[in-house]
């Protein structure tokens, strides 16, 4: 079982570091722009990257937890492959807002796109788990032997 | 095992298409009072949607960790019902704060007590765990034979 | 499987716990500095202790996800031990931040130093499974015979 998620916990030690990275630009933007906490408003170079990064916080529990739904009920290898272009997706969201507001938005739909894909792997995964356990019905056999596959 | 918690696993993708629900309610908020990225402040009717998704959003992981401890150590069923009042909860949580900001406080304290309850389950289950793996004690197990029920 | 990380169930029962009791903190100081919600700014005294709650909040699912990752594929001794200290930074952390700015430094380079140690944990386990899993190479059983010690 463990094995089987070993590429899931390396996309999820990936996500944690790129949040650190993250974080640690945030504590550069505060010295160069002088914003001491608890203070959050200050010129707009340092508001974009201050919610940058709280945008990229807020989103990370989610994915965290849909990339691991996916991966356990539906496909561990796919799930992760998403994960990838998800984190990739980030990092160019974080540098493009960084620069201009407009910059973050190619970036934040693709990221979201990628989550929507997620969500649906979840979802079906799920579904399927919950046909067979509650209702003894699997789905995908049956999608099977009616495509004479089987 | 992965059966067992097919139905936390159902609650938690309901969890995240509810913050997609309301991360999309904040966008439409943002175009209809006019409130461009990174700022975060507005009209009250603004920063109330605003403030109803930040807070949803901090609570989520905590929802998430809580829900998972408490269905895996006591009882995915129970948890699963708690769960879904929770999500239930958060959902009248949001709309009444989205009308004003009184009509946050009945659904925050049942959403809440929800939580309480599942931080009880959680606590008693890993306790209960706790005993039989480190003390070698199934204090259920004692409580039956003295009560007579064995 | 489950009888092995009850401890980790333990440190996250205990960090939701946390969580909660500075929910309250904030509750409170509204009240006292009579800051209603949405408003989310006022005084200094209420902003510290606001934003202290907030950057514990942020940090909460970054802490639960290395803790499990680092506990299942590393030790779930170790970062139990980790885990406990890192919620006592966050207390020492939040009393520091509601009292002073600076009072926030010490405890905040503490947590963060055991959230790399966390890190690094995960790192190496991740690594060491995944050298296992995809490349069939046993390192650590390697390093055993390198040095004599098998």
């Amino acid at each position: 079982m463990l094995e089987e998620v070993v590429d899931l916990a390396a996309v999820t030690v990936l996500a944690v570091l790129e949040q650190a990275y993250f974080s640690l630009q945030v504590i550069y933007a505060r010295r160069k722009y002088s914003v001491s906490p608890p203070t959050t408003t200050g010129p707009p170079e340092f508001e974009r990257i201050f919610r940058a990064q709280a945008n990229c916080v807020e989103y990370f529990p989610i994915f965290i937890t849909i990339l691991w739904t996916s991966g356990v009920f539906f496909s561990h290898g796919l799930s992760s492959v998403c994960g990838l272009l998800y984190l990739y997706g980030r990092l160019l969201y974080f540098r493009g807002y960084s620069q201009s507001s407009q910059g973050r938005l190619a970036p934040l739909y693709f990221s979201a796109q990628v989550l929507w894909v997620l969500i649906g792997f979840s979802s079906l995964g799920v579904f399927l788990s919950f046909c067979r356990v509650y209702l003894n019905v699997d789905l995908l056999q049956q999608l099977s032997c009616a495509l004479g596959l089987v």
